[in-house]
């Protein structure tokens, strides 16, 4: 009865009903799921449970669970396998599967080849709607998706694609030829991920071919795969702009290793660099001593730089990774931080004036200093967190690590800097 | 000749392509678009040049565009136009599509209502296979998707779903109501639309219903769309965290007020934070009078406090957008922080002691002060940037907005505090 329940639900929910399960009846349940469905629930659940479920079932539940997954899902369930339960599956996999598997698992990573599928359908131009439907009904039960077909000559070659839509909205007589879309949108096996998801999301695609050098269809790649693509590559950026080496592992299955050593680079970098910024300071301590008060300043004036170099950068290194900003636009992007970084600037300086000048009732010279040097500050950091992204690009660097830490470095040193100098001047020290 | 090379390229090629053209010429290669293409290309242009088109061409032309456009769409572009564009429009749209439309302009701004569309196909349960394929075929040219295709009762209650893949494979006498899909995930017409995208995400879905209260059927939901609205809030996520006002304004077409407009309140809020810190510094005017080297470290120890807060803030803020940190882990996260912490908090300690003590030659006692309020900093900023994220998750607050800014602006008081206390005991000040 629990089973009749259970297969009644949608897979993905089956999948993590399995995962609260404890282990022998997680393998009960597991079994009594019909064929059709445990392949797709086995490539929902974690690979933790993955891995006990294949080192504990017999062979011939492995062959048929392997036998039917799709051979993406059979690739990324492979990466993250250890060698001696990778072995028990290959020993279990049809001869040319498993060269297959081989090839799929050298591509290299985030490449469209380590994306892609084969289970796609193949017509021939040569069909009518008819022959092509016959065809798809016949094999198409096996395949990722029917909705969209592929059409090859003899040597494999693409020539055009067509939907189950098209094919079923036209005359039953209709040759494929005559209907099918030449103006293919395909990629190469080694393209990377990032700009799949562009062509994806610029063109409202559900699946791309990917081809080879001689245009051969190699492959395709869903939808499903690409929206996590989509937050993968999110989630890489979010970690670049905050300083830390990328990992696509979920945080909570991380070891505190590993974290430690994501982080503890560039917080290296950055605490070295900052240092620096602390040299400025010794150089004026002669200024510091006769007007003490001027310390009580450089938080402010550190964090807001900090800040508004940050919210440009993050809307630039936003910008570039939608293509709306291309590298020609710099000069525009430049002109617009310019008159924002005034707008923004004056307001936060005027505020700042009234604050400390009339409430905190501190001295006219270190309150123009303050001032002053905190419009500077935010036009430079305006600048900096603008042009550097795109400059990053132009140098086939990554935008996103022209972020926040970085920015906020350079524009301390800024900051300082220039409310020294103007402190010292106007204070005649 | 142009025309005809023009219509071999994909909708979105033409629409960028026209984009590029001066206004007249546009207007001419436009009008020599076959009816079919218009509309679709039309709705990839941008608003400026869909405002232009509508303002210049007759009313029967903007009749033909708009009849052929799907509804979601035709909602969008009205968004975008000013009130006079916008009555020319509705004047040339039928009476009961003009009633679907002012409905749909009144679904809240980024609910599944403001979202869906309605050219799906509605199939009934008493039909067979064979009927079915008909009606599609029937009906199915005008319908944004035939993939997947909607059962209902008389009264508009959802009843199941089947995709156009089952009908294909199964036997041409199968009643519908025994192939379809009755475990449907659908979403009330005022769901958010991050809401959305979870459960696109979650269920690898292509399309999902969106029904009323009482289960009636009054949108669907493409993929297409949800890929945007996964980036839309990715960017918001970016923006909150960079201590912006969200917008979703291209960065290009946004005016200089409105850019500043959108930075300037958190930059003012957290500026008055900021001072804060500054009145700790001020607390401790006389241990800096006495040994004034003590403020070349602020700088130090106020950057690695922030990145090392932002780092933690950033990876679990993404954990909980991605579903994959729940409230219920606030501990987890805590004693992982701590664990992390405290390795990072001293490699950086350790490298900071050889660097200031054995390198710059700085008195013991001062450099100890700095190392340990370093670690302490540590410590604190990454359980800080850990916890407050949740909490605030916890309070129905977005967690982003728990990002670098707010967590520098504590961490610095901190860092402050730590480092002027343990100096002014060390030095005995
Ligand atoms: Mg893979
Ligand atoms: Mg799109
Ligand atoms: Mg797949
Ligand atoms: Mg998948
Ligand atoms: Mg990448
Ligand atoms: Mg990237
Ligand atoms: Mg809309
Ligand atoms: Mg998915
Ligand atoms: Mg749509
Ligand atoms: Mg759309
Ligand atoms: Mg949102
Ligand atoms: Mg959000
Ligand atoms: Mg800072």
């Amino acid at each position: 009865q629990a089973r009749n329940e259970i297969i009644e639900m949608n897979v993905v929910d089956i999948a993590h009903f399995l995962e609260q399960l404890e282990e022998e009846k997680l393998l009960v349940m597991f079994r009594l799921l019909p064929k059709e469905i445990a392949a797709d629930v086995f490539s929902y659940i974690s690979s933790e449970l993955q891995q006990y479920i294949i080192e504990v079932i017999a062979d011939k539940e492995i062959k048929s669970i392997i036998d039917k997954l799709f051979l993406d899902d059979t690739v990324d369930i492979l990466e993250e396998m250890p060698a001696n339960v990778v072995k028990k599956i290959l020993k279990n996999t049809s001869q040319d599967r498993r060269e297959l598997i081989n090839q799929f698992l050298n591509y290299p990573e985030n490449s469209a080849g380590s994306i892609m599928t084969i289970e796609y359908v193949d017509l021939k131009k040569e069909m009518n709607v008819k022959e092509a439907i016959d065809h798809i009904k016949k094999i198409g039960v096996d395949k990722e998706t029917i909705n969209t077909c592929y059409v090859m000559n003899k040597n494999r070659r693409l020539e055009g694609i067509i939907s189950l839509r098209k094919l079923i909205l036209s005359d039953e007589e209709t040759l494929i030829e005559d209907i099918m879309n030449t103006n293919i949108i395909s990629i190469q096996t080694y393209a990377d991920q990032e700009d799949i998801a562009a062509l994806f999301k610029k063109y409202d695609l559900l699946t791309m071919t990917v081809v080879d050098n001689e245009n051969r269809l190699v492959g395709i790649i869903t939808i499903d795969d690409v929206v996590d693509i989509i937050e993968q590559e999110n989630t890489e950026d979010f970690q670049k702009m905050a300083a830390m080496q990328p990992s696509d592992e979920e945080y909570l299955k991380t070891s505190v290793f590993n974290l430690a050593k994501h982080r503890v680079l560039w917080l290296l970098v950055l605490m070295i660099s900052a240092t620096f910024t602390g040299n400025i300071i010794r150089r004026y301590e002669d200024a510091l001593l006769s007007v003490v008060v001027l310390a009580s300043f450089i938080p402010m004036l550190m964090d807001t730089g900090g800040n508004s170099g940050s919210q440009s950068a993050t809307l630039v290194i936003r910008g570039i990774a939608l293509e709306e900003i291309k590298l020609k636009d710099i000069l525009k992007v430049l002109w617009k931080e310019l008159r924002v970084s005034i707008m923004v600037g004056s307001t936060l300086a005027i505020v700042n004036f009234i604050r400390i000048y009339y409430f905190e009732k501190v001295d006219l010279n270190v309150t123009i200093a303050v001032c002053v040097s905190l419009l500077i500050t935010v036009v430079v950091a305006k600048i900096v967190g603008g042009g550097l992204p795109i400059i990053a690009k132009k140098l086939k660097l990554d935008p996103a690590v022209m972020a926040a830490p970085l920015i906020t470095t350079i524009v301390d040193a800024v900051a300082l800097i220039s409310y020294f100098s103007i402190a010292s001047r106007l204070l005649g020290l």
